[in-house]
């Protein structure tokens, strides 16, 4: 396929949905916008690539859901509602329309599940796939969430199981069955991350710090703690985590799996305690200390893919 | 290094400018950015990879330079005046802080000499370096500029001479001296080139349409041409190209270099005779006949890294 041909067959597999503020979509040396009157911009750009966030065989589809939702997330963690997509695609030369047109499919129907439009992009050839996907969303004046807007007393929590993503991807490292039964939540939550919008929408009403745990508690939690310039206690019994049966068929401990997992793209939050009415589980608080001390949990720290020597078994990292 | 290192080396180097926008930069999932009043948004994204738009040979200086400034020629073609950037970077394991500095140096320089603020980005580890580059530029209400904007009896120009980026990639790839004379307007074109802002928003006061030349004329006026739905007749003696001597030294000649040749970032713009004043050169024009048929030049065609038999030789592509 020729690059103006890359470029049709994904656009029509994608399906962008329409956005009111898009004055121009793809075809021009750039899109136009014209954002919602009054409003801020949150602004992101987020990097799913082959043999580091995801593998061939899961499939294309699921890959582009993925990378897709992982974007988004971005967004929703910035209490930002999506206003448009960009996709910088890397394609290896051997790709195949049949492949192109699955991948576009599943980025284009998670973006459109999140009503987001596909406003333009660019392709580039490479030895692998790779989706670098910016993202703008709209929120209200100086309304957005950020990890900062937190002070010592708040309660932390987060908005659901840890883990999981990281059990679907030992289990799928490991070669194990698609189709089991007692995986499908993990590799659910590895192949079709849930963006936490309505969480996002409903945490700008509070003063509070948010970020997705895209890297791991481990490795997410400092970061927060440290830019509310406070330390964290964590009682680790209290995040949830898999299932002891899940945790068992992937051979780790639910704690581990939930202290260390990345990629569940939950949101950690920091805040008053009321916020446990929005469904958020209380793991601990922020409290007086050294910035970016975490106290009370187990010292493992979180995948980090620029680490000199980095686990293969470790979820990648996302900033 | 560890990711988190990477980013604060490659910010330290990079010295982003402020910008009057931008809420909040680096350090959160999502930038914030409170755009200009009143004033539409274009938006872009442009890659530059190793081996396929740059060496590392070339040093990671002018590497960073040459990324930000194609990806800041697709705003400048859209009459939009910059107001942030969001860098993707993907990065092989041995990349040495020496080299990142370089990389963030050259790349916050372009930017800054646009007054782009660099507002956040990524980074991931990938079998080769890769910039993706994401920009965000303000036009006036319904004023930007844009490949559809001419009629059939619109003269065509060029804003500069072509084929001298392509003559400096040949320079490099045969091995040539990066210090010869006669060869740095050539290697200039190529490894720093300038984004036309003057003349977008100067254009802005006119009914024309307008892409920037990456691809090579023979490849980006057919675009332009099919999609104001019109061909063009192009005078080829006309193209200001690579003086006879220069073109010798890299064995091809001076109209062949301005055809084919790609990644001179000038403008190509149809519209009304009297924007020669602006100091374009006139190429020809639209004329009635089939959507995108170029009648009157050699009929070869710009390099398609997407193409089934990629010539080496060419220059690289971009959208």
């Amino acid at each position: 396929m020729r690059e103006d041909e890359v470029i049709s067959v994904l656009l029509a597999a994608a399906q962008p949905v329409a956005g009111a503020g898009v004055l121009r979509g793809p075809g021009d040396d750039a899109a136009a916008l014209r954002p919602p009157a009054g409003q801020d911009l949150a602004w992101t750009v987020d990097d799913h690539a082959e043999d580091v966030h995801f593998r061939a065989a899961w499939g294309w589809k699921a890959v582009g859901r993925k990378a897709a939702g992982a974007a988004l997330s971005d967004l929703a963690a910035s209490g930002a509602s999506p206003v448009g997509a960009l996709l910088a695609l890397t394609l290896p030369a051997g790709f195949g329309r049949g492949d192109l047109v699955e991948l576009g499919r599943g980025f284009g129907q998670k973006l459109a599940e999140a009503g987001c439009p596909l406003v333009g992009g660019n392709v580039t050839r490479g030895p692998r796939v790779q989706l670098s996907t910016s993202l703008l969303g709209a929120i209200p004046r100086g309304g957005g969430l950020w990890r900062d807007g937190a002070e010592a007393g708040a309660a932390l929590f987060v908005s659901g199981p840890l883990g999981l993503a990281r059990a679907g991807l030992l289990w799928l490292e490991a070669g194990g069955d698609r189709d089991d039964p007692a995986l499908q939540p993990a590799l659910r939550a590895l192949l079709d991350p849930a963006p936490r919008f309505e969480l996002g929408l409903a945490l700008r009403d509070h003063s509070c710090a948010v970020l997705d745990l895209s890297d791991g508690l481990a490795r997410d939690l400092p970061r927060l703690a440290r830019a509310c310039g406070c330390a964290a206690d964590v009682e680790l019994a209290r995040v949830p985590a898999p299932t002891p049966a899940l945790a068992e068929r992937v051979g780790e401990a639910p704690s581990a799996l939930a202290w260390v997992g990345g990629e569940d793209y939950e949101l950690l939050v920091a805040g008053p305690p009321a916020l446990e009415g929005l469904g958020l589980t209380r793991i601990g608080q922020l409290s007086a200390g050294a910035p970016g001390e975490v106290r009370g949990a187990s010292g493992e720290a979180g995948y980090d893919p620029f680490a000199d020597a980095p686990s293969g078994s470790g979820a990648p990292t996302h900033e």
